[in-house]
């Protein structure tokens, strides 16, 4: 397989300089090459040729907040406060997480996710070999992290199982798969780390030239919780210790204030919105807007399954696009045709990948067909309406990740789909 | 036809008497004769046996407050304000529309409907004769109305075209298709009538025995200038108008009072609750919960294409399940369980078909048979948590109204989708 496809009759969801729609997007060896009105000369170099006539072509998705292995927990102790669902149900759960379940549950949700357009996620868990092994098989883009906690400030952090768990995944698995594999280094949460583990965290990341993936100010109590504990806010707190001094990823954010957002933005930390989890678990809405005005890297992130219940970026989007106008009784604020880039472009950038996420010349192939010809994506005045409004995750019709087909018309071409469900459904019977 | 089938293997998204979720749905003559864990001894009758192992099996849902001609307008005019939004776009394309764009619209959004679960639809709008006849076509139920506005006060209501015209579509349409199209009559908005012709419609009402459908306190300045102009909020003016005396049902409703929801429970007045379009709109949130505790009949309704953009009660369940656990904070509100009959239930109530909505022995045979075979939807611990968290429209493999199978597994049997289709493009063109 070379990689080189040639793309005609495409529409593209962004990009007005071409107005008439029907352009060659030609990509040989897993690189957009050139974005043409005219066909290429030689089409010999091409493995396949795709006509897109009715579809849209969109840069692909990243979903760059998530726990994949948490499928194997969708719906499992739903309707619960957030202290009782956790302490009586997630927790318990997750004590009895096996490698062979992360790994079946990690097979289900990347399907799940080709199949929804998404070709890279950014995971914090456990087990996490295991889900770079699915991601490795599935030939997916992923930025893994083992999630290291600490609760005694007496512990060495050098001894810590988790963090040697955390450099030994890096070891085993950063860089593989020609990059697509990328490890980096967590921090779980400020509620559930000591000072001395956050900062030796920030020089292994240093050290070892990773991104840093942390949860941050999701809930109102664990943000004030924060401040009362340290005499800071927690993104004060993670600045203070360093975490912020790479490339850093903090996921929900909805309790930030004006001055944390200053911090974000002045380190470059990108920003992860989970609108679906947010809402589902009580924790409040993401001033979304205020951070896109602030200059602030902002992706989108689908959050564990147990609390969304799907892996779809496409839903948090579509959620992000009209929750904000309504919450602040603004329909004209984040445009459709702005917002497009969150779900790609701004999702790159988060995991360190600046030659993905965008359809122009150089940039990697990762990209997906979505289908117009469906009573609810006609008419399509506007492209970015029907993607931000009416679009649904069977509107994909094909997804690209480096130039390699993963999913077309419903069939995967790196994954056995009958066997995965069974997997995970076998794996999953204890908890039943 | 006889409109018999069996369904075995069924599981039943509600329904916990039937615990091990393998029962015989038997209808006979579009009707639900028995639900039972027995097969039938004579399977003659049946002129279907389905086996629906790997389905969940769901009362089908009702569309209860839309505009279904307004897909023509399935984005245009998308990321204004909302005064500009109608003032510049909807209301001088609506002055374009014509009786072949409503019947095209019309024909697109309910072959959108059925692919969607949707059996049933009530609808407010203009060339409504063109709408009913699609439904006619395609073998739906609606309870459609023409909507009545006036802004003169010295108008005799009786001369009215808009009276008329809703006349006319009574006269021509009620009861046809044995009762599944149903004339209802409407007054647009307490911001649009006089109160001399509310008064008048509701006379029409209790004189034909129709249901009133309005929209009430959308925004919180037409609820806030209707208590300038009324002295009274446009609930208690409606009610004060006798046009509550009747089956009656209010789209919207994001701003009313503690009283208004009172006078809504006291007579018997259903809210549909549209929270896709009241968020995309900027204008506000439903107490959803608190009507609930009411105890009023609160059904979903989708709105317009226009300011949706679709025609998907699934989507709305999805963000009521959420929307109001986010915006309180109180992950506990609104059980998934208690959530479903908002589909369906409320909806046949609120449109005055007191034998649908339900899958029990007696009830209209309106179901559809959901995908539980696809990632997403695996594993299934919590069923009800499915429908409200994680199922998407294209899991919907068969919708059945009145005992006939309208879709199955893509295939529509009363509508030639890819004529709807082009026809609609065609139709449309003059917008483009």
């Amino acid at each position: 397989m070379n990689r080189s496809i040639l793309f005609k009759n495409a529409r593209l969801a962004e990009n007005a300089g071409f107005a008439d729609n029907k352009v060659f997007i030609s990509v040989i060896n897993g690189v957009i090459d050139s974005i043409s009105t005219n066909a290429p000369e030689d089409t010999s170099v091409y493995e396949r040729i795709v006509d897109c006539r009715s579809n849209l072509v969109l840069p692909a998705f990243y979903n760059t907040h998530t726990h994949i292995a948490m499928s194997a927990l969708r719906g499992y102790g739903e309707n619960l406060p957030l202290h009782r669902w956790l302490n009586e149900r997630i927790f318990p759960a997750e004590d009895r997480l096996t490698s062979e379940i992360v790994y079946a549950a990690s097979m289900l949700s990347i399907a799940e996710m080709i199949k929804n357009g998404i070709v890279s996620f950014s995971d914090m868990y456990m087990f996490s070999a295991d889900t770079a092994r699915a991601a490795i098989e599935c030939d997916v883009k992923a930025n893994i992290s083992r999630a290291v906690v600490a609760f005694d400030p007496t512990e060495d952090p050098r001894t810590s199982t988790r963090v040697q768990e955390a450099i030994a995944l890096y070891r085993d698995y950063n860089g593989a798969q020609d990059g697509r594999i990328k490890i980096d280094l967590s921090v779980h949460a400020e509620y559930t780390v000591t000072e001395p583990m956050c900062r030796y965290v920030a020089s292994l990341a240093k050290e070892y030239g990773t991104g840093i993936h942390v949860h941050l100010s999701e809930t109102e109590s664990e943000h004030m919780e924060g401040i009362g504990r340290r005499g800071k806010t927690p993104t004060a707190f993670f600045a203070d210790c360093g975490l912020f001094d790479t490339r850093a990823y903090a996921a929900h954010c909805v309790y930030v204030t004006e001055e944390d957002m200053d911090i974000l933005k002045a380190k470059n930390v990108s920003v992860i919105h989970n609108p679906v989890s947010n809402l589902k678990l009580g924790s409040g809405v993401m001033p979304l807007d205020a951070m896109l005005e602030k200059g602030i890297n902002v992706a989108l992130g689908t959050d564990g399954a147990s609390s969304n219940n799907s892996q779809s970026i496409l839903k948090e989007l579509q959620l992000a696009a009209i929750l904000h106008k309504g919450i602040q009784r603004r329909a004209e604020i984040l445009h459709s045709d702005k917002l497009l880039s969150l779900t790609s472009l701004s999702g790159a950038l988060s995991q360190g990948r600046e030659d993905c996420g965008k359809i122009a010349p150089g940039y990697k192939a990762d990209l997906i067909l979505l289908n117009l010809n469906t009573p609810h994506n006609i008419p399509c005045y506007t492209p970015s309406a029907i993607v931000c409004y009416s679009a649904e995750n069977s509107d994909v019709l094909m997804t690209v990740c480096d130039g390699r087909i993963l999913y077309e018309n419903g069939e995967f071409t790196t994954i056995d789909i009958e066997r995965v469900m069974y997997d995970a459904q076998k794996a999953f019977a204890i908890y039943s």
